[in-house]
């Protein structure tokens, strides 16, 4: 499975998503490092078009169809961050976008998405199969469904991140990010793996929403119940067929955080950092911040995977 | 006075505290952009060291200060930044500092302030006068006042970050920073002007907060009761004079933004570009955002002056 995404592909879709995508900053925090006991650098895709890593992968997918198809738009499920980028890939290459949205994502997520001209379908996410809604919209329209992670595409464009990250901070000996369906840190693995073959790898995960965790454990994927954790973007609830063999291969761990923990990483980042960071976006740092590394790391990679808080969320804080 | 502050002073000022101050980033943004009408580039001191700019001007006047003084620390009066930039500066230098605070500044001021181990002395706004307090404990301890703004030292140091600015977005032709005392903006046109002499420079206020642009209408230093605005680091009642000529030398104007202004100037910055700007410091970006400069302008630096916010005020936006 590793063999089908090589690092030569994310270095293509580095060149493909350029005209779209960010080179985002890597920051660092005397603070954090001070509290974390580790030397953090934070990649800083809240920065991100969009306002999340998710436009690698998406752009990269989408600017990968042939053109004939394309004419017949696209079409994708996600409870936010995938969505708002897949609007905007799709209004890049002026095709339509269809996208199929839970009734509980954050609102200012589905206005953003709305906002970058695509078509919303609402669904109920402990009813409906979002997956079926998709596929029934591109069967009947001739749209190109875009997955939200479980791609060869998808994943060499999300794994552009590490490419930047360790082009920008070459020192690192381990790199950590969240997890939700996987594609992140597949991508970043492989891509990290390539430049610095010593670097350990780690996902983040929040204890309610352990599906990868609890994989690695088994030695195959497991599916859990639908997570209701504040880090909304990590809800997915078995890794990918594809994702899931190239963690097993690449990365040291998956370590989990509570909602607590993501909590006062979000504040911390806030505050101290005067950066904002969702929830989702916080759980690689809230691992490194809750010291839930191995001891012996001096310098870590961390994926700050999105920036798109609701107000109520905010307020909760 | 213009002659007494020169270009070269506030090179030198860069020099004396690159040790401590960080060279902070600039940031553009596509949607404030659209928003405003005008390319505005942001320099963000929000990421500063003790999270303002006002460590400029401090560590310039605290490194300056002759080593036998030295021995005897430093005293300030604060609303907070200038406070924790004068704990950080003395405590680099091995000073003690001590603090005349506000009974009413933000609470996470405090206690930063205090986290870099400095002592605070607490006062009454209304009531009493804190110039005479810090007057007081430096006379019976021997310690140096620090003075908020008006001080070539402390002018020359602000300075700097128009110094950086220009080094990072050379093409500017308007500059803009929050008036409180009127260090930063006077330290900042003066560097500003020696790069770009046809620079057009502009400062901003609170409507609230109007003692600089009264006095630059009445052409002399006015006098107003105390501000009750959001932006607390600018309530200062009086132009400085040393600050107040350089400003009706080199400044095109002061513009005014309300509160409402402020307050959706710092969630746009907040949830649009993911970054957290007090008040205060969001007050510059507000007059481009609200469109308060002249027509004809494409290209404006614009200081976001510090990042420091009280978790009350933030649950309040």
């Amino acid at each position: 499975m590793i063999d089908r995404i090589k690092p030569e592909h994310i270095r293509e879709a580095a060149d493909r998503i350029r005209p779209i995508a960010h080179r985002t900053p890597v920051y660092t925090s005397r603070s954090f490092d001070a509290e974390a006991g580790v030397s953090a650098h934070f990649k800083c895709e809240n920065f991100q078009r969009g306002g999340a890593f998710k436009i690698r992968g998406a752009s990269n997918f989408i600017f990968s169809i042939p053109r004939e198809d394309l004419s017949r738009g696209v079409v994708a499920y996600s409870s936010g961050n995938h969505a708002q980028a897949v609007a905007i890939a799709a209004r890049h290459v002026g095709a339509k976008a269809t996208l199929v949205m839970p009734n509980d994502a954050p609102r200012s997520k589905v206005e953003a998405t709305r906002c970058y001209g695509a078509e919303i379908v609402v669904y109920d996410r402990l009813r409906d199969n979002r997956e079926a809604i998709g596929a029934r919209i591109a069967a009947e329209s001739g749209a190109t469904l875009v997955p939200p992670f479980d791609h060869p595409w998808i994943i060499a464009g999300q794994g552009t991140a590490a490419l930047e990250l360790i082009e920008q901070a070459p020192q690192l000996d381990a790199l950590i990010a969240p997890v939700g369906g996987g594609g992140l840190l597949a991508g970043c693995a492989i891509a990290a793996k390539s430049l610095i073959p010593s670097i350990r790898i780690f996902g983040a995960e929040p204890e309610d929403a352990n599906d990868t965790y609890l994989s690695f454990r088994a030695g195959e994927r497991i599916e859990i119940p639908p997570p209701k954790t504040l880090a909304d973007g990590l809800r997915a609830t078995r890794p990918g067929a594809l994702t899931f063999p190239i963690l097993r291969e690449l990365a040291e761990n998956i370590v989990l955080v509570s909602e607590e923990e993501i909590r006062a990483t979000v504040k911390f980042l806030l505050t101290r950092m005067k950066i904002l960071v969702e929830p989702s976006g916080a759980v690689a740092a809230a691992a490194v911040l809750f010291r839930k590394l191995p001891a012996g790391i001096r310098s870590v990679g961390v994926i700050l995977s999105g920036g798109n808080v609701d107000f109520e969320v905010l307020r909760e804080l």
